[in-house]
């Protein structure tokens, strides 16, 4: 296979498909696994006083699940998953004002918010090994943060980051969330080709994909409500997509009965992934409409990038990338790859 | 301080400046030394079978310079700097044949050209330490090279990783460049920036960021034609860029008498950043006009990038960036550093 470079369904971002160097799972180093403590993790149970108050909290409650929060001063102990704020927040919840300085120096009060969501009480249960029902919390969880955070602020970013070498500083399954007096850069320029795309076509382009996608080669795993396939211009290699197979802008819009179904496609496509690439370092992010205005030409999407390679002076300068595993050839070893996490449950 | 949030010069780049949690210099990990097997090195002296036969070599030729290339089979032995294919090229030169998918897929054949250019026969002569005729020799490497590539290509991006943690693959000095059939996206969106910049004032934006920043507490470094200084959304905690004082839109325009400047700018202020961070991995990327058309409103630059903390799941998917040393800090720090560089010769 030759060289080519594709562009983005919708964005202007170009993306160097170097096939003839293709590497393949096996050709990636192999992470160095770290060493847990769980008497020193802050996020460990009993640890709890290391951390700021729980402002949300999912206790065991006579068979389901209730809510709680942390008291004044005290920690609940009996927790399944703990929503706290960063220890050291890149936003904090201060009144706005907009500082201009001049026409080249434009600035903004750091405001927003930066929240931990704790995901387990068991410092190594990660999305693909955890208990299907304890992951549906994380979504749970995601749904009301995402939920109160929107009534402040202008946009909300779920992410995760899993492996210190995609950035998580603590290997306690976690994941966090920053919420932002803006609507970010990547967003604006989705919602801007979204709107384009509907003025000219007439509808969401992100359905137009998932229908392309879903016959393609590109395709990895469906089930009721949810599909994941590696992106025709992906960026880096294994880099999946998962998205709703209804028309939806916001996480929110997820209905109760589909809940399920996001959190099996979460651990199964992140359970193939470990299993292909020995749990790699990988980061996530959720791409979901602005809380403000109307985005009905938007869809929500959840995008998975495993960290395998160095982006450095070319990307940084030029804004277009080096992806040295074609998107088919990654398709194909994680179908497989999942194919088997199903098989043994 | 307070956090704040910061939009770059011209571009819809915003950061977040998070004084708060803001690190110095010692408070970032310090990098292992790598090991260095010269016998193994395939861009040291005695190894020049291991890559391909270079087209431009530098020779010492009676008291002076001369060029030349390796010719059928052979390689030249004295050489001082050495450009080579990449091995592994990302981008090669073949026939360009645009190749539409449909309006999701769209493609390119991966056209373009590859290359290293090994800066010294010394594997870790890097440009902070090697003689100031030394750098000037890689200046003049980057000046005939772009000019070569400029006949076939819309792009030509020059860059440099230092380090493995910034993608070099290998440690022996060495910069690389990739020349594409295309105007990479950064360099689009700073070309529209600089127009609506110049028919909103009528004169160059970076023309007028130099005189700000000259008197600023971002200022790091200069002489008779080179300024430096930390940009004031720096996305990288120390990053800091070079510019030429004189209004210039592409590298071809240093002139002769510039060139000494030019090493001498590159050497001081990368020895400053050394020095101050005991040799951290950085890239840097030359930021020049597209090769064809008229871009008089253009300013060429140098963006030098320290890789000191990692860039995950929020970046990644937002566009947000998140800068843990405010740039008038770095720049204090990189000031007093280049001052000490600058007295020990």
């Amino acid at each position: 296979m030759a060289n080519e470079i594709r562009k983005d369904y919708l964005l202007d971002r170009w993306v160097i498909i170097a096939s003839e160097r293709a590497r393949r799972p096996t050709d990636f180093p192999t992470r160095t696994s770290e060493r847990i403590d769980t008497k020193t993790c802050p996020f460990c149970p009993g640890n709890e006083k290391r951390t700021p108050p729980a402002f949300l909290l999912y206790l065991p409650f006579d068979g389901g699940i209730k809510k709680g929060r942390d008291p004044n001063g005290e920690r609940v102990k009996n927790w399944l998953v703990r929503c706290i704020p960063n220890l050291f927040p890149a936003l904090s919840p201060r009144k706005s004002v907009t500082l201009g300085v001049d026409e080249l120096h434009k600035r903004e009060d750091g405001v927003g918010a930066h929240e931990v969501i704790i995901e387990s009480p068991h410092h190594d249960e990660h999305l693909d090994r955890a208990p299907l029902d304890q992951t549906r919390l994380v979504v749970q969880a995601y749904m009301d943060r995402l939920k109160d955070l929107s009534e402040t602020w202008e946009y909300v970013s779920i992410f995760r980051n899993h492996g210190k070498e995609a950035g998580a500083s603590l290997s306690h399954a976690h994941s966090q969330i920053i919420a932002t007096p803006m609507v970010p850069k990547s967003i604006t320029d989705e919602l801007t080709a979204c709107r384009s795309w509907f003025e000219r076509n007439g509808g969401c382009p992100y359905c137009e994909i998932i229908r392309s996608e879903r016959d393609s080669h590109r395709f990895i795993y469906e089930n009721h409500n949810f599909i994941a396939f590696t992106p025709w211009a992906s960026v880096y290699p294994f880099e999946f997509w998962l998205l709703p197979k209804k028309h939806q802008h916001t996480l929110l819009q997820v209905e109760e009965k589909e809940k399920n179904d996001l959190a099996q496609a979460l651990k199964i496509c992140l359970g193939g992934l470990a299993k292909i690439l020995n749990d790699p370092p990988y980061s996530y992010g959720f791409h979901i409409a602005p809380t403000r205005g109307k985005h009905e030409y938007f869809h929500w999407h959840l995008e998975v990038y495993p960290k395998l390679t160095i982006q450095a002076g070319f990307e940084n300068s030029t804004g277009m990338f080096i992806n040295v595993t074609p998107p088919e050839m990654a398709a194909q070893s994680l179908r497989d790859s999942i194919k088997e996490v199903e098989k043994n449950g």
